[in-house]
């Protein structure tokens, strides 16, 4: 491959964050940029995608000859074939050929793949699940994202709609999902699911720090984790939900997959991951069958916030 | 190949089904042979299989010489790439070598996969899945079986375990599989769900006429498809529950994988398949996001009871 640098993206609702990686794999330059709240319009991501990827360079000194490739993950459906995305909940963009601009900008081949798909496919070349074959991740935060491996490749399914199992319905008459559906694994364990319980309990008049922050929106992972240190019992209510459906949602996949690591990843987990595994290890066993079980690993994923930019890393050194 | 014959078996824990092909793939000869209630001993279904396929090929005057391979789909875990069942429910083998006995005796390649991998093979190969890539196949008969073509190849995970998603947890206060999990598809869908079900509400008094059907076992799907016809109440209520929750499972495995088919098999869909299906067409679309379901079609199985020798032959065809 030509050029010593590879630019990576991990395209968000709220924020571009870019990095160069030199031809170690080294991150020699980062920057984060925001996006107008909620994305706003088509030509603002894309904008702001494109000043991320032009002040890095000039910045860093590195010229754009020695620029091999810009990759990046961002939520939703995406045809990662043709570079467009067919349809994103947080971004501007529907059917949306990103790719021809950025290429047409910069003079290299541009790649991009659904965010979480993109984040679990780098813990499998250069995280958790290194060496593994079949994975399975759980990437918990605002929704819950989720993303396969099968036989060493990512697995995208019929029009890269795979892996949708945030979906999976696990309680027929449990509480209503942002996708219409009751009971999705989405509703009880991501942080919306979470922020809905606190909200709920809070409303009748029970005590919990996480009060204020759940108000119309979702809290920050951060805000959990303090919480949890501080023995927030309402707090810790939701936490106990959440890991039992996760569990739950592991076993399920457990058995229908028989991979041989399941991997959790995201902003949640980033702040408490080693909670949540605990939680989740201590039911999983209940929860699907023990020869399916006794090959499988669980594990929190290595590389945190940088899952996505690396993952767009493998998706440059996999063409 | 060399030869002009396979022979295809369907191993059941109390019948073996055999049948010749030619290089048509048409069948020239079938039989079917009992073994004792439940396998009874290794070596019983081991000689039950052997006599199959030597008095087949004593009847048709077949020779040896002109066949090219034997395969057969069993019920269990079984290493196809070893030729070893690791563990059957059904069969009293646990790490048992069938490969190296039959290829001794008849002096040909034999291949063996689990029963109901083997079917959805055989409806991807020749049946209701021909062209396309990724399959999900449900399989309720006295369990419930599972296939996936993934890829366009069939899916087994690690250690041959995957697509056990019978035991998906769909209620996890539900009834008691005989997994030993409560509230598993399984528990719910299949001939032992139903079978529960009856069995409850004629305890109760209410009248149906599969009470007799379902003391100490399973119905026969035959007696389900007349009690359906005769609009036995109690029959109609255990299938509308059973259709509800594979409708659900059905929603879970196309946001899981997004496959381009969902295929129903087995012997209840051969006995009542066109009700099954009205039923889980009719609640699906509740169960899974619309953007997934719009590009996955639901089927019947085609090759109704040989789905397993003709997947049986497309596994020797993929050698």
């Amino acid at each position: 491959m030509a050029g010593k640098y590879n630019i990576c993206l991990d395209i968000g609702g709220t924020k571009v964050l870019g990095a160069i990686f030199d031809k170690n794999r080294e991150i020699v330059y980062r920057l984060k940029k925001k996006t107008k709240e909620g994305g706003d319009s088509k030509e603002n991501v894309e904008e702001v995608i494109i000043s991320v990827v032009a002040e890095m360079l000039e910045a860093s000194g590195i010229k754009k000859k020695d620029i091999s490739a810009i990759a990046a993950g961002a939520p939703g459906v995406i045809d990662s074939a043709k570079g467009i995305v067919l349809f994103s909940p947080n971004l501007p963009w529907r059917d949306y050929d990103i790719k021809t601009p950025i290429e047409k900008k910069f003079g290299v081949p541009f790649f991009i793949g659904n965010d979480v798909n993109v984040g679990v496919l780098g813990e499998f070349k250069y995280g958790a699940a290194r060496g593994y074959k079949n994975v399975v991740g759980f990437f918990p935060g605002t929704g819950m994202g989720g993303g396969l491996i099968l036989d060493g490749k990512l697995f995208t399914g019929n029009q890269f709609k795979a892996a949708e199992y945030g979906h999976m319905i696990l309680e027929p008459e449990g509480p209503l999902c942002g996708c219409g559906q009751r009971g999705c694994l989405e509703a009880l364990s991501s942080k919306q699911g979470m922020s809905a319980y606190i909200r709920e309990q809070t409303a009748r008049g029970r005590e919990s720090m996480m009060k204020e922050s759940v108000q119309g929106g979702v809290f920050k992972s951060k805000i959990l984790k303090k919480a949890l240190a501080a023995k927030d019992t309402v707090a810790m209510e939701a936490v106990d939900r959440a890991c039992h459906y996760l569990a739950i949602a592991t076993g399920n996949m457990i058995n229908t997959i028989s991979p041989d690591i399941v991997v959790y990843g995201g902003g949640v987990i980033e702040a408490c991951g080693e909670i949540f595994l605990e939680k989740i290890l201590k039911e999983v066993d209940r929860y699907c069958m023990p020869s399916i079980r006794s090959t499988v690993e669980l594990k929190i994923a290595e590389l945190g916030d940088d899952s996505n930019i690396y993952g767009a890393l493998a998706m440059i050194e996999g063409k």
